[in-house]
């Protein structure tokens, strides 16, 4: 995720970093080729004109428009879901770390092993979602065993979420606090394991790919008909205004793609490592323990 | 439905599987002699032609646009909250799971009873939805009798439902959880009932038949008046372009018609067989049972 | 409702029950008669034209284009919302059902009643949205008093609800159940609540009147408009084009104005009776009861 | 609110009230005079023609897009989660009186009592949302000290609701019901809440008041440069087609600003009193109590 | 936030105070004088030219409403859930008020101790979302070693969540509540968790950069190429033509980005000060305590 200040109008007009520039220059600089091409034909070989003029780009721009706006809300709907699920988890882990500090009846170093379970959960659902492996992360927070047990699962999150489950029913079985109080806890499970659901549905369906193939096509097609559609009308700045109409397109379609895997690595994709160390200190804060350093990020502006 | 990687932006240009190309490629025929039969009409008959122009389509564009954007939404909208049930199916399961383990009272081997009645529910539910036979499922998962009871049901999930509640109710009458206990398996009990009713909902109800056919008679009247429209002013090329545009009118068409019926066998619609195994293997892997092996997909992208 | 399978794309084409073709009829004749006017008019009278041109109605087409849009998307929000609602009546009243087979401690007989105190709530909504006579459903389903008392109160669902509530206080009453238990109950009497007030809703709060005379009066000026400021650049074929665009946009104000009242009885509204034989259906399953015939449909393909 | 049949089409078109058309008769007088204005300059003085043409409206017709269907959608939300939250209160009002019937554990005259404690809530919400004086309805219905009481102070409805939270705890301090019940009451006290709270919201927060600025100088500005662009190609016409399309503009202005603010009284608001007195009907039929008399409307079809 | 009554139309046109004019007039100075030496270049140096007509500009059209209407919807969805949040707030906080008052079984003075803590809450929350300083706050709502505590944490809401979970923690050890009444009480506590979690997403997640780049971008080469664009067809009247166009898009691409910060101190942010003082208003007079004088405002229709 790139968060910057929003500069001064001007400025921003040529911001470099943050935008998608740099990532679609080489398909940009084809089209621009292929404009100029065009140009010089036009004047070279007027006999050879291909007959197109703006007026079929405006039937095209109907069904762009749609295409564009459906999957750029789609887009943006993933990725804001995606956001507002690590919210709902930073809430609920919060509720869970104050229900053991509150109602389990039990003392301080028993509810800073429930608090370590809640991290590992955080960030054993991290590395499910990116793919990458959750052991040495489990092996910082949970005792050996633990740990060996959760790396060899499956479904990592639901196994921890199983296992605070069974803290809370040693609890009861202690009779440290009773069936009431432990459906409380209940109730804020089945609240991780919506989100959990939740960010797998996300990582595992995506927008049905025949839009993709179908989008696609319709913005490239259009950016390289373009040239000869304009260079009767608009003459020697034609290469211009088509590389101006290339890039919004283009970019538009960058971005998109980028934001529609929300879990990803890419730029604007959601900060998981950020996140997950939020809810690290923010848990450890509550239960008067120190928070780890900050997690270094790729450059000044991104978070990972 | 179809998981690939994206591909590099020029290969996806010419994508065939997973694109409806194959599908609408008759029709798509027919447009294009139709538009070579009015260009040669044109050259060769220039005294019959007929007064249209590029103006009147633009007209036609904004009810198209309103359209073919609405029913588009609708479609999705269709297609991504039967996922949702399906992923709340998934979270709820384990859920009623790891209140079984933890909440229950009951040893190992009778939740494990319990787990595969959710398995077998998730199959009931697949197979109501795709009106196929759940018979063999419901015998490799439960108990002969309860099989024959549940397969002569007409609500076959519903009549599982029941099972599931009965089960904790046994449980109750003999000591093993308390009546706060149960509802809270009630809760999740309602839970399940909402899914099953929402998933119902969306088999049975369709998007209101009219919308369809206006949809489609304006999508194709457009589609095979545009060479009319068009051929005076883009001349040789009008058949590229009109091929064009009846391509992505023809192919948004096809992709809504199969992703709002969202529990359908077609390309684009969604993986039940695949999500059915995942919701087992979890809840297998919950109480300590071996997954059974996964399903063989029709293609190497394709998941059903 | 209209049930039908998706037609083969060509043949869809050329359908005419379910679309709204035959109610504009009249309109769209008088329209094509005021095109061929005009056209004639332009022929035999060419001094007295109207100086329109398609120019100024792309103007128009802005505000059209907002208003269908908006238009259509409260409307099928308001005809889904009721699908909802009657979804949720489904899920809610099975949920009762089997809280009443497995929580309630009652023998099969009282829940049987308790059942047909159900499906009476189901028929008395029914009828109170559709302002028909609840009295012979009642008849057919309750004791004799109770059925008076209901058919006299204004409110019937709500009496009904009150009655289930009772139902459930005798049970504690009596010892049967204790407090969490009915309070279970009362979380789904409160989604009873919920579901009648949001149908009232439905029923008696329409789109603000004034969208509706606004849309109304757009929609037929434009139609009739249109003839003038085509008949120049389309000439014989204005006749043609006037009418099919005029098609799309006189079905689409009529559809919508069906599905705006989903509770009516026009082809494109809720099947009311269909599903509430199917929750009778469904809760006599429950029960071990056979379920009463199925309605007969006004047509093949026509629930209402 | 206007509630009317929906007319015959034909009769539609001429609807005089419950259209806005007498509201802005004025500003459209001023724009057909300026139409007239320019009309006669073209012919007279041709030498001092502007040079606008069509095209530039096209430019403006994206914004006005933008800013009308935003406005719109975002006035009719309000409108539509004001009439949810009103809804909202009916249903909750009754599940209270229900659950005061068959869980408090009352005799009949205290439940009468707290009955009216939930009508006057009503009221008192209706007033604070209008601004107008809530002392009659608090003296009909509650006794003189309690109406004096809630009559100063400055949030009424939230201290009635205190005041019924009280209620219930006295019933429990004299062991007529369990705190488990008293939560059940609880429950439906926070969705009280909730709704105050909702309606506060609506009540006191605008659409940005800069949007209807911006909006408000593009409608108009739009419509008076209108006749100096269409003069040219439309000629004597051109003061009936601006009229026509300044209507649909200023028309949809003035409706948005009538439902943005739902709690009003103006003729497409939403019909406050006829809601308090369906509130109060229905909970005093579920105390076998009679209704009071329907209010009087200003007018046939409109309800206030 | 700005609160005016919607003026007269007329006098609406010339509203200064509340428009963003002020904000964007040296960018509209300078798009004026860029389309004023375009004219005079067109005028005196007629063979220098650019070839550009307005055709051009309606591609550019179609993505610009795509990015605008994307960006702004997104805009205000984040404005009004940020204002749903603190509706939440208040709501919560009195449903709070109200269980102390009712379901504590805690004397007066205790529950105004508790009430504290929700208003120290609150200016928590404001102070953090501003990041501006909460300790004379803090010291003037709370006993000085909880103050001081409550300023050395880092997430100030969430200390003080804790501390109130204390409190009836302590309630409940001294046997003056019930379990099931302190999670009466948690399930709001949740609730207030839900509120922190959601406004610290939208105050740290912002739209990604990247829209906010491509928008600007589009929106500014829009406007400075557009008296290119017009100066043929419209001459003398261009500068006026392209300053209400760039007026426009400016204004609106300036509105969005106020709002779309809704924790933020420009005109049209959240009225935080006002919502907290009207908090502690409604939170006082419930436990009969004189509210604090009302803040000043920065400007007569301005709330902040």
């Amino acid at each position: 995720m790139i968060i910057r200040e929003k500069d001064n109008w001007f400025r921003l007009l040529f911001a470099w970093h943050g935008s998608v520039l740099p990532q679609i220059l080489p398909r940009l600089a084809v089209l621009l080729a292929l404009s100029i091409a065009v140009l010089a034909a036009r004047v070279e070989l007027p006999a050879y004109k291909v007959p197109l003029s703006a007026a079929p780009f405006s039937l095209f721009g109907f069904t762009l428009a749609i295409f564009l706006g459906f999957y750029n809300n789609a887009s943006y709907d993933r990725f804001w879901e995606a956001r507002k699920q690590w919210g709902a988890l930073l809430n609920t882990t919060r509720s869970l770390a104050r229900q053991a500090l509150t109602l389990s009846g039990q003392p301080l170093g028993a509810v800073r092993e429930f608090v370590r379970l809640l991290i590992a959960f955080t960030y054993a659902l991290k590395h499910q979602l990116r793919r990458t492996d959750a052991g040495p992360d489990l092996a910082r927070l949970l005792p050996g065993p633990l740990a060996q047990a959760t790396q060899a699962a499956t479904f990592q999150p639901v196994w921890l979420l199983l296992e605070m489950s069974r803290w809370v029913q040693q609890g009861r079985e202690a009779g440290q606090l009773d069936t009431t109080t432990q459906l409380a806890f209940d109730h804020n499970f089945n609240q991780l394991s919506d989100i959990v659901g939740a960010c797998e549905r996300l990582a595992g369906t995506p927008i049905p790919y025949t839009y993709s193939v179908l989008l696609h096509r319709t913005v490239y097609l259009y950016c390289f008909l373009l040239p000869f559609g304009l260079v009767d009308s608009t003459g020697w700045i034609t290469p211009l205004i088509v590389a101006f109409v290339g890039y919004t397109f283009m970019a538009l379609d960058a971005i998109m793609r980028e934001i529609e895997e929300p879990f990803g690595l890419e730029d604007n994709d959601l900060a998981l490592n950020t996140m997950s160390h939020t809810i690290e200190a923010t848990l450890l804060e509550m239960v008067s323990e120190p928070a780890p350093p900050a997690p270094v990020h790729p450059h000044r502006y991104v978070f990972d």
